[in-house]
């Protein structure tokens, strides 16, 4: 994969709409006016095809202009009209299903069906040992930068991935950390957590490539989406590499 | 790591030898002017530095002519002077330190020491559930051929490797699992297991890229390496893809 460019390269602000959460369609129709760059839509409970699908439908009723992209965590809500697939691989995880069990899988029963050439591979270190997704994956959550660094490196170097996200899931992150993996990969690097005001979206987005906005969305409302998006399309990316 | 050449992409024959294993200086020589490829030092059990050094230093004597790479297993065992270091990341295993955990523990302590212009990093399938490496990495070995592409496929697809490595340690293999693999793969395939005689060499070089040489040396002696190189060098390569 790491020889491929991909659309996310050009991403600076992207939402995570979550389908077993509620969203009005005129905030569907506000977030595509945000000035957010594409959507992500995933989530880590509840997720069932006849909710994504939902969602989705919706989604491309409203923005179709916006690129509509899939997080897949459960193979039965895989929709082949997405624009694409973003396929986590959970680095930090203590079970070998999240980093290859279930993708081996996946691969295993659809093989051919694959549509390579819309996936993206996610190297997921999960920061936020209190978060859902950590419960789920027995994530072991690095106690230092240096640890998380690493596996930021792992994922880069031994595992060619060209993708790095950084996933404090609901919390808002240490910009310390998100500046030392920085430092030390040239993956792109996404930023999730806690994103709910510009200055926090200017402070990760002038370290990270992408900044991800997602539950500060259903809990402060759309708002915080128009808000930070302008953020971060007003800023010139500062990059230290 | 997936577009970088390197010089396993020429090797069609190759010698593990292991640092726990006796092997006279009159061997050595042998092996030498076997016309094996490179050898490989490597093992699963008993490694240490002392063990690893006096064999390197023995093969620097004896077989400088030779590329002489280390297989790691064991940190503490690494010899900077090395030719190459293979990485093996255990795609099958059951514990998430053989896929991940060990490479980025090493990725943490050394960092910027490593050279990574001389690893080449080796998606490992391990099909003998009755070997010793097996059981030390937790290893789910599959029941069919598929579940053998989908590990190979991942390994590729996800995970950017270029070299694929199926290990049935000590046990002859499965030419048609091997040829599966082959079918769907355009990763450089190693294959390593059984081969003591010049007709197994010549089938499983017609289908992988590379063979290895491990046990049968030991068992059977040095005319193994000897037949085995002479055989793969006399066929030409019959890739199906």
């Amino acid at each position: 994969m790491s020889c491929l460019q991909h659309p996310w390269k050009s991403w600076r602000h992207i939402v995570k709409l979550d389908p077993d959460r509620p969203i009005q369609d005129k905030d569907l129709i506000r977030l595509g006016d945000s000035g957010t760059d594409a959507i992500l839509i995933g989530g880590t409970q509840g997720i069932t095809y006849q909710k994504t699908f939902d969602l989705f439908a919706r989604l491309q009723r409203f923005i179709p202009h916006l690129p509509l992209w899939q997080e897949i965590s459960e193979l039965s809500a895989i929709l082949p009209e997405s624009d694409g697939y973003a396929i986590p691989v959970v680095l930090n995880t203590g079970h070998v299903n999240w980093i290859i069990g279930h993708q081996k899988a996946a691969i295993e029963q659809f093989g051919e069906l694959i549509p390579w050439e819309k996936l993206v591979v996610e190297g997921y270190v999960i920061l936020n040992e209190n978060s859902a997704v950590a419960k789920l994956t027995g994530a072991k959550v690095p106690n230092h930068a240096r640890g998380t660094v690493a596996y930021a490196q792992t994922a880069e170097r031994i595992f060619g991935m060209d993708l790095i996200y950084l996933e404090y899931s609901g919390s808002y992150g240490n910009p310390q950390w998100v500046q030392a993996v920085r430092d030390k990969t040239n993956a792109h690097l996404v930023y999730g957590g806690g994103i709910d005001s510009a200055d926090k979206a200017v402070e990760m987005a002038s370290i990270a490539d992408t900044i991800v906005v997602g539950n500060a969305l259903y809990e402060k409302g759309i708002a915080v989406v128009e808000e930070t998006a302008a953020a971060v399309h007003s800023i010139n990316k500062k990059r230290t590499k």
